[in-house]
């Protein structure tokens, strides 16, 4: 059992929470509670680390799953952990390593397209969304906020595991590739002239959302085949950018079931 | 110049900006910001505080306008301040006072009713939210968040001020009363029947939106006329309470458009 904050494991889990450099650096990242440890794909699950308290209260449990977790006490747990109040069991996991061929050639393509997106809680509801709405992938381009932090893993619940995604460091590049293959890419722009419902989205789609306050930069607005329009009532300026995102998803989904 | 985090007048603040219980004993709240402040209605505005850098920038300004400032050191400013990152002006604000009347005696009514929201972020985007789809007005039950607290108020993006809003403690009640007005109510349910968008929302339209983990109440989830459902993809099991609001309300505004 571990029972010291300056043990060198308590100083690498630290390392990983809170430095996006350390978990790129190890290609590594850290899920925290029961449920998203849980979802975690087996593969990917590098080593398992709980409290006291949960280790006494779960022990068959683990012997059953044949899973030896390192021990910590639980002050060591909670000064290692991300949350107020710690579930008492977290995973380090290994980052994921899709390609974009991964995003692109799926059947009937449904694309985010992120551009500079800073909020890490917006980029987890982002992904959340998105899987419930049938996304097929998510394109990042480098400046948005580290998916990989802890926050945006929670809030993710679980879509990380199953939401192929990418960092991109030319989206315009990138936009560029998605045209190639046949997908329409439409910008959800506050000038645009269409609005979102009036396009049909049963072909290949992808959407690109801008950052939170300063919408899609210019040179990656101008790559979209057709600037859409989410029709605003009241004083209202702009709809929250994963609200945005949801809005646009929920309709590829509608006009897909239909 | 108040030069003192002992002054009366600061300790008043800082009871607003913490205390439900202060704000609505005093019918008061505080809005941060320049924003926040400039699109507050006149006749709402009870007092302004500044800082004294603020204060220094836009004397002529304010002056101009005719509004007398109470002026606060920069570090007595900090310590009422809610924000990490202080714009340096507040406003004391009276408490809206909206009847059932006001939200039910709408033309084509598109109203929300919030059993249970918890979340003050979730609360203030649904507020943003609503008023860009064009919602009409919103119910909240007795124990949802205190809309007034400023984490909320901040996420409105100023919706507070233009959206009629009413607390309910007994919502069958009053989701009877909006029944009683030929308003369809729609419980938004991961068991409905019917998907969200095969419904007709053309007429009045009320929808009941539950807590972010646990959903509507059965007491209250069995007054709606019907349950609707989001259809989801993937594993994940529900959506956030904030984007299941928004899509419906878009549907709304979506078919109303048509």
């Amino acid at each position: 059992m571990i029972t010291s904050t300056s043990n060198q494991k308590v100083k690498e889990l630290l390392q990983l929470q809170k430095k996006s450099k350390s978990r790129n650096q190890e290609g590594l990242f850290i899920a925290e509670g029961s449920r998203m440890v849980g979802e975690t794909p087996k593969e990917a699950l590098v080593k398992l680390y709980v409290s006291e308290t949960y280790y006494k209260k779960h022990k068959e449990e683990l012997h059953k799953a044949d899973i030896q977790p390192e021990v910590l006490t639980d002050t060591v747990f909670a000064y290692v952990s991300d949350t107020k109040t710690p579930q008492g069991i977290l995973g380090v996991i290994r980052q994921m390593n899709y390609k974009l061929e991964d995003i692109i050639e799926r059947e009937n393509p449904h694309i985010l397209v992120l551009d500079n997106i800073q909020d890490p809680g917006n980029m987890g509801t982002i992904f959340r969304t998105a899987e419930t709405a049938g996304a097929t992938g998510i394109l990042m381009s480098g400046d948005c906020v580290d998916l990989y932090n802890p926050k945006t893993i929670r809030s993710t619940m679980g879509a990380i595991y199953r939401m192929p995604f990418l960092y991109q460091d030319n989206l315009p590049e990138t936009i560029g590739i998605l045209k190639k293959s046949g997908i329409h890419v439409y910008a959800a722009h506050l000038e645009g002239k269409n609005t979102y419902d009036q396009e049909n989205y049963l072909q290949g789609t992808a959407f690109l959302i801008g950052n939170e306050g300063n919408g899609l930069r210019p040179e990656v607005a101008k790559c979209a085949d057709i600037w859409v329009r989410i029709p605003m009532s009241g004083q209202a300026e702009s709809l929250n950018a994963a609200m945005a995102a949801g809005i646009l998803m929920f309709e590829v989904s509608r006009q897909r079931r239909q």
